[in-house]
């Protein structure tokens, strides 16, 4: 199994102190040794990282601990191999674009007896039932909307409602809890396990479960600012945390949840 | 405009040697301080890197720098803006999905009156002629071999015979040296300025023009290792680089050119 942060935010934010307490969990407080990366939107494009060796032990995770990128939207994965080698073309997340835009995908969990049926515009690079399940979801976007560009692109609700029954059908192949993003808007199902946390103003203090680490959020920020922090395990001791309901499909935008199961929710 | 740094190897090389030269010229030996790129391929996946900040001076190129990635192939890129603003999605070297492998593409050169019809397969993310391009020879492959996957996939003599009279085309707007790989071949189109090296047994020093670094290949390679490098400008001093021909279209296999317009070459 795996493990996914993701992060969705209404101003450009560093991952820094999510990405400490989560790195630890590829190698160190967790198994996750097989892979791991992170891709960070900026506007349209994304940039993504991967390496084949453990987050806790990699020189590229060392460089995102260190190298402050501000993103609206962040997709990071750690990784436990079940299905395919511990390789490069295995490691989430997978990173594609559509009508213009990078679209960037992670998923934790198994797919049994999966093999979707994919014309081609799509197709896996690497070996993983993760990066098909990825295919199928844009493949299904494509053919619904056929050819968008900047101009005509549909809306977060119009994706949501293609999305979701499309994740609804993986998930009875087995554990489907995925990140999906295309920069301005983050996609998510869970099938099993699944928290985030929103932090906005006033904004308190955080420690990290796995490692003895601090944050006053309230220093660096300002009262305008918004960020949803998505995991598969709380990353924090001293917060709420807020489990997805099992099987759920939860659209973020702008740092908050904005569609559950295609309903809208209110501030 | 912008340098280009590409190698192609008949087995996994690290690129740190060329790289230390090459990434100079992000802001030190020369101006090209508008954000850089790079590329690996392991086996048919990709993983880049890339940076809006100067390469001479970049926390990502630190990495490259100091983490030695074995790979057959690499496109790198330093830019100086020409068209579209300084930022991460105007970045070369970009990168799409075509029949199940990672493409990558980098451009040296200015296009005039460059606006190809795309029918939205492959859309440009950020706002360069450079990504327009890469999109239009990708569309060309899909539309001319349709969809193809590992089992079928057309060989680099019917891709070359494919991509060469469409670099001639956009040749004709100015100026059009660019890389592009699939991971096992090296397509190469230049039309003012390129060079390359093949390096094979019995390997040489080789002492770079832009910092005084040498390295003795005999020490780290086999008999059998043949690295082929090309680059914008030579870059070391002590070496015999190749110029490519003018509106020549070359393809690299195994550390070595195959074909000069459309013709094999012998070994």
């Amino acid at each position: 199994m795996c493990q996914l942060l993701g992060m969705n935010c209404n101003t450009p934010t560093d991952i820094q102190f999510s990405f400490e307490g989560f790195a630890k969990r590829g190698g160190l407080t967790d198994e996750h040794v097989d892979g791991w990366g992170i891709a960070f939107f900026e506007e349209s494009a994304a940039r993504c990282f991967i390496d084949h060796r453990p987050a806790s032990d990699s020189p590229v995770a060392e460089l995102i601990r260190n190298y402050p990128i501000r993103s609206c939207n962040v997709i990071s994965h750690i990784r436990k191999a079940t299905v395919g080698q511990v390789k490069l073309q295995n490691c989430h997340p997978f990173i594609r674009e559509l009508w213009g835009q990078a679209w960037v995908f992670a998923h934790n969990g198994d797919l049994k007896n999966f093999a979707p049926t994919l014309q081609g515009d799509y197709l896996p690079i690497g070996e993983t039932d993760s990066e098909q399940a990825f295919c199928l979801l844009l493949q299904t976007l494509k053919n619904e909307f056929g050819y968008r560009n900047a101009e005509n692109r549909p809306g977060a609700k119009e994706i949501e409602a293609v999305l979701r029954p499309v994740c609804e059908k993986i998930a009875e192949h087995g554990t489907f809890n995925m990140l999906m993003s295309n920069g301005q808007t983050m996609y998510t199902h869970c099938s099993t396990k699944l928290e985030y946390i929103v932090r906005a103003y006033p904004f308190k203090q955080a420690h990290l479960v796995d490692c003895d680490l601090q944050v006053d959020f309230g220093t660096v920020t300002t009262q305008n600012d918004r960020v949803a922090v998505i995991a598969t395990a709380a990353l924090t001791d001293n917060e709420v945390w807020t489990p997805f309901d099992t099987n759920s499909f939860v659209v973020f935008e702008d740092g908050r949840p904005v569609l559950k199961n295609g309903v809208e929710t209110t501030l």
